[in-house]
């Protein structure tokens, strides 16, 4: 009945949402799933939710993304902030804005990773809508999860240790590199590598997969939190210097943050190391790292490097907090001064760097 | 610092979201509502989850839609879905896609109604997004609710009445009268009748009412279902001929409606008789009524009837369920004949009578 050509307008809604609720698995313990007024889910702890969307043409571009890569990271933003609480995530709704002209087979793409992803975490999709957009997709997840101590952003204390982890700046390079012609195909391998050359391969694939796929460390935050490791948390999507200064006003604290301490992406500074960019500046800027920023107790750091550990993630403590305004200050060779919000602004026209939040 | 004539753009996604933060009330019963990466939220019995977007251009046109009401709208649609499945509505997430050139003071009034209509029916908003569109206005309401025994669209049996509550193809209705030119302002007040004179102001303002503010019979269905009065049910938002077919395909029952049992808007009627449009297809066509409809056991009607009385909501049986292949029939003076349904297709372009879900 449909073949690669069919466009959305040819199935219509009802045909649409019979055929995606086919595809979508029944989960064990859901009381009600896809296909009533409303799911019924049972959340035997506190609930966490959470919603995020991915805009065409403000946080994704249509034919330099990936659609099943899309699916995949509409719901991994969303994990990402049910996990900086210290949280699991149980069921997702997805809610959809398409054009008539879509293809079918695109959104089966973005459907075969939003279940793949799903599988992964142990996230059933309970619901959801989809709805006629003019122009422009959009991809809209809300995600519950449970918690049994959430993490919250406020609670840093003076003295605490601001601490990273994984490494910082690649995804907001996969912006750059997507605009220069490099590109993933939908099993993210790397199909073009733009301006760079093969030997720079590798470092573009990671800065695309950064930003196509990214990967936060989910079972470290949900363990860290469970522990107690941390004062205060959230996830970097934003920009370490945008994020820090929240954790900064939440916790009526200053920051200082040692430049030689940021764990710039090996794969960035490669590449500004061949082609003159600034990789400080993606690191502490960039945006949509969704790795944890934490307040961390200094008699608590080499507890949490140790189960950091266990999960393979890298920790970097970058700095610590102070008493005094809400600010954040950058200390290098050159000395100590305050560190501007990477400001960017998503309902400014033509902004370069979009993103999820 | 922000006047009349403020844009988005001037204040940007972090200005914004402080400036709607601040003005939504923190919730007491809510451990953390907004402001982290997620909210937590405690629902001490089944959770209830259900989300709905109304898309410019698809659900409705700005210029003739006033900013209030559409934000008491978008909730609306949802507290009908979660009273649908007979639960209590609780906690709202929103989540906005806005393009730049969009005033503040838009954004503000679809706040006002939203706040106000939240208040009205005890829901507080814990938590959403704001994103930068391209072009159109998507506005994305997530609800959850608590239930104790869901109503379901599955379990009617043979012999069970049909049942609808309120009059029905208003909605449908004001959505031509404002394609003619009728309007209501941001207090609900008729300004303009479009085509129509003076003497038919009253039946226009229903059906614009019916239509820009849907009043679902929400505490009849929670205590309907609490009571176990219906076999199944949902809401009637694609109308009731589309979504009487899905109660059958659910319960694998026929269904035969009586034409003159059909509770058609007075309203409409009247245009109709002045004008010359055809009241029974918009009722059992129009869609948008946000009434329910249920399978009720012949000898549980007359309790249906006293509950419905004491919260002043009329409620009509309008056919009976059969055993046979899923399929709705229609009965009239004429005979007995398959009800085709109303279909509309929200993927077709210029498709007149789109609708949220």
């Amino acid at each position: 009945m449909t073949s690669q050509d069919t466009q959305l307008g040819d199935i219509g809604e009802a045909g649409l949402l019979r055929h995606l609720r086919a595809r979508i698995p029944a989960a064990p313990d859901v009381p009600v799933g896809i296909g009533d007024d409303a799911a019924v889910v049972s959340l035997p702890r506190s609930a966490l939710v959470t919603t995020d969307s991915l805009v065409e043409g403000v946080h994704f571009v249509r034919d330099s993304t990936p659609a099943r890569l899309l699916g995949r990271k509409a719901l991994t933003v969303n994990l990402s902030d049910i996990a900086a609480m210290g949280g699991i995530s149980r069921h997702a709704l997805v809610s959809l804005c398409l054009p008539s002209r879509l293809e079918l087979s695109w959104v089966d793409s973005l459907y075969d990773g939003l279940l793949e992803r799903a599988a992964e975490v142990g996230v059933s999709i309970v619901g959801g809508n989809v709805a006629r957009s003019p122009d422009s997709i959009v991809v809209d997840v809300t995600l519950l999860g449970e918690v049994e101590a959430p993490l919250l952003r406020s609670g840093a204390q003076p003295g605490d240790m601001v601490v990273v982890t994984g490494e910082l700046g690649a995804a907001a390079e996969g912006v750059e590199l997507l605009r220069q012609g490099a590109r993933l195909d939908d099993d993210a391998e790397l199909s073009a590598t733009g301006v760079w050359t093969e030997s720079s391969a590798e470092a573009v694939l990671t800065c695309l997969i950064a930003q196509l796929d990214p990967r936060p460390p989910l079972a470290l935050a949900r363990s860290l939190a469970e522990r107690g490791l941390a004062q205060a948390g959230m996830d970097i999507s934003d920009g370490l210097s945008s994020d820090l200064a929240e954790l900064c006003r939440q916790g009526n604290l200053g920051a200082r943050v040692e430049a030689g301490g940021i764990p710039v992406s090996a794969a960035v500074s490669r590449l500004a190391r061949a082609g003159g960019g600034d990789a400080l500046s993606r690191a502490l800027h960039g945006g949509e790292d969704y790795e944890l920023l934490l307040a961390v107790a200094p008699a608590r750091f080499e507890e949490l490097q140790e189960l950091a550990s266990v999960w393979g993630v890298p920790v970097s403590a970058v700095g610590e907090f102070f008493e005094g305004p809400p600010a954040v200050r950058l200390r290098d060779d050159t000395g100590d001064r305050p560190l501007p919000v990477g400001g960017h602004n998503h309902f400014h026209p033509n902004e370069p760097e979009d993103r999820a939040g």
